[in-house]
């Protein structure tokens, strides 16, 4: 049979980073991944309380759920995002969802119609431009300075689309960027979209990742009008295969993400949420957090102490403070594809820039690393042989 | 701020079914649900296997995992039905989803533009027609008889629908009906959909749980043209709260339905994936559905013997070979909703059959009745008060 697909699918391709994570070759050493380190997961307390559930809530673990989430898992994370990071007023809701990826993919199917308008940072995390794209929305890319979107251009983008429905910002350790939104620039971001009437779609899966400098306030905390959607994440503070994360939403907007995920998948893990609820409440949740944050730092400085070692000088790079990503610039007239290509050859996999771009086809001359994933060893020796391929290439 | 939704979720109303079930007042018995019994979860084996993954696989379940699915489980499954069932050519890629939800939402998602036309049993299962809804899809009802839908009206559809995408049926122990389509007519709904090129959702949570006679074949066992999407569930088998579904679809489809995963949550719950691959490997998967074949045989029979000893005669019923279902159907000129407002009032809840209606607000005379999920005894009391305020309300 020869199959009719919907537009929105046809216009999707595989991701390029599941993919090459997918294909990866043993002999190459990967900095191309987004993983979180395997020994963040904190695994002897998940298996106490995993044990203590079977024996005790079974019934309730294996059951189905309520769509919007576990209800004690609710009101801790709804307390300590308010508690710690001063974010949520009695007009707002707190759901639980299969991952931050669902978070965007329900704000984008209650928000938006086909054609219209998702502004986004340039470049930007894939997984939520294929959302957008899977709805059929317009993107819209603004480019991202060194402490955020220029605000400029931002207002400009606004004006020249009345039908922007969403402002997708990642403000915290940038993905791929690695860099954060100053306090300034969040505050002009906020004020912007309420003069423009736009919803903000906060997505801040590494927020609680800082291991340099000081936290700074998320745009939730600022929402005085009810026009952000936060999106929270466990994959990075807890595990990424459980999938999942939550959405803190004004009331109305949370409403209908809830009716939207009953269609997409009913509710999310029950068991995996007991057990994270569990966690909050009876361990350490925040000295966990600080041995990920110390791990981070670690792992990031083997990284920038190999880049300092034996990058070219004309190579740009990012100095993350928080998160699991840098960011590589190429200096002018090199080709990035084809450095890409070659860095493989040498034995070592990055993403190439193009693939965070939010109009497709434009060019690139970036790519990003992870020091989360590989193991110390292979940050330091991954490293070396990029720059080791970087001399090579750029000597050519 | 005044919200503007998308279109596609403004039609959406939260499922009345699940309201109910979050409303539930405790004196009210309840054959309202559709949860598989507690006592069918194998809880003691799921604990043996999350111990063994806890020790052994860690750093594998925590981890992200791949879109497709856990590859152990996905071998399983496939071979599984290929072997028991005669499902599953070269043609076909079997995929892990998070729960049968998700099933139908990713077929939609890559199949139907809006406006585009999906045809459905009437009545027929509320979550699949809220999931067509959400992509503004328009559904298109054919009345179920005995034996399953009337052709001539399913080809009449065909007819006058030159759009028609989707066909979505549940040929076993149907939701809400707890009947069969029978071999000859599915026979004749795969010829119609060959004809007349439309690709067929074929929904089998219940499958696998006949406790009467003999099992039919599916629809995509007889799929020799590539035009069947079949969605398998784990949630009535091993456990509703995992979120654990799967997907055997010719191959281009089911890429099509992996890229739209990517897009949605990622991957499934990856620890949980491991636990049934491990269940169905090293454990009797087969001797485990027969107890649960045996527990919905009991309680399907305690209801239908409360049911002749006090349902009215002139009240109609299903009497199922399987699943999780039976249907009633009023005399002619009984108010329905009337009734299920008069029987909580006396302590059962029911679902009204209007709840499963195709094309809402279309009248019904008939309620939804539940056996798997409430205690013998009270499928027993429920069945009996049931039965005296049927008596008293066609009494009036």
């Amino acid at each position: 049979m020869n199959y009719q697909f919907a537009d929105r699918i046809n216009n999707l391709k595989p991701s390029a980073i599941r993919e090459i994570l997918k294909n990866s070759d043993p002999n190459v050493i990967s900095l191309a991944a987004g993983n979180p380190a395997v020994e963040s997961f904190p695994v002897k307390e998940m298996q106490e309380i995993a044990n203590r559930i079977f024996h005790e809530e079974a019934g309730v673990a294996f059951q189905y759920g309520i769509t919007e989430g576990y209800p004690r898992l609710r009101e801790l994370l709804r307390r300590r995002l308010s508690e710690k990071f001063g974010m949520g007023t009695d007009n707002d809701e707190l759901i639980v969802v299969s991952g931050g990826q669902q978070a965007i993919d329900l704000a984008t199917k209650v928000m938006c119609n086909e054609g219209d308008v998702v502004v986004s940072e340039n470049p930007s995390f894939i997984g939520a431009l294929n959302t957008f794209r899977s709805y059929a929305a317009v993107l819209k890319g603004v480019d991202v300075l060194d402490d955020g979107m220029d605000l400029d251009k931002l207002e400009e983008t606004f004006r020249q689309n009345p039908n922007t429905k969403l402002l997708y910002i990642i403000p915290s350790f940038q993905n791929p960027l690695g860099t954060c939104t100053s306090l300034e620039k969040r505050r002009g971001i906020y004020e912007l979209c309420v003069k423009y009437g736009v919803v903000i779609l906060e997505d801040n899966p590494y927020g609680e990742l800082r291991f340099e400098g000081e936290d700074i306030p998320t745009l939730k905390s600022m929402d005085t009008e009810g026009i952000v959607i936060y999106c929270g994440s466990m994959s990075k503070v807890m595990s990424a295969g459980i999938r999942v994360g939550f959405v803190l939403a004004p009331r109305e907007i949370a409403a209908k993400m809830t009716v939207g995920k009953q269609a997409s998948d009913v509710h999310t893990n029950q068991f995996f949420q007991m057990l994270i609820a569990d966690f909050m409440e009876h361990y350490d949740f925040d000295g966990h957090i600080g041995k990920i944050r110390a791990l981070y730092k670690h792992k990031s400085g083997l990284m920038l102490d190999a880049i300092r070692e034996y990058f070219p000088k004309e190579v740009q790079y990012t100095v993350p403070q928080g998160g699991l990503f840098l960011w590589c610039t190429l200096p002018e007239g090199a080709d990035m594809l084809e450095f890409v290509q070659f860095a493989k050859t040498k034995g070592v996999a990055v993403v190439p820039g193009v693939a965070f771009n939010v109009e497709e086809g434009t060019p690139s001359r970036c790519f990003r690393l992870n020091y989360s994933t590989p193991s110390d060893e292979k940050v330091v020796e991954g490293t070396r042989i990029l720059g080791l391929a970087l001399q090579e290439f750029l000597k050519k």
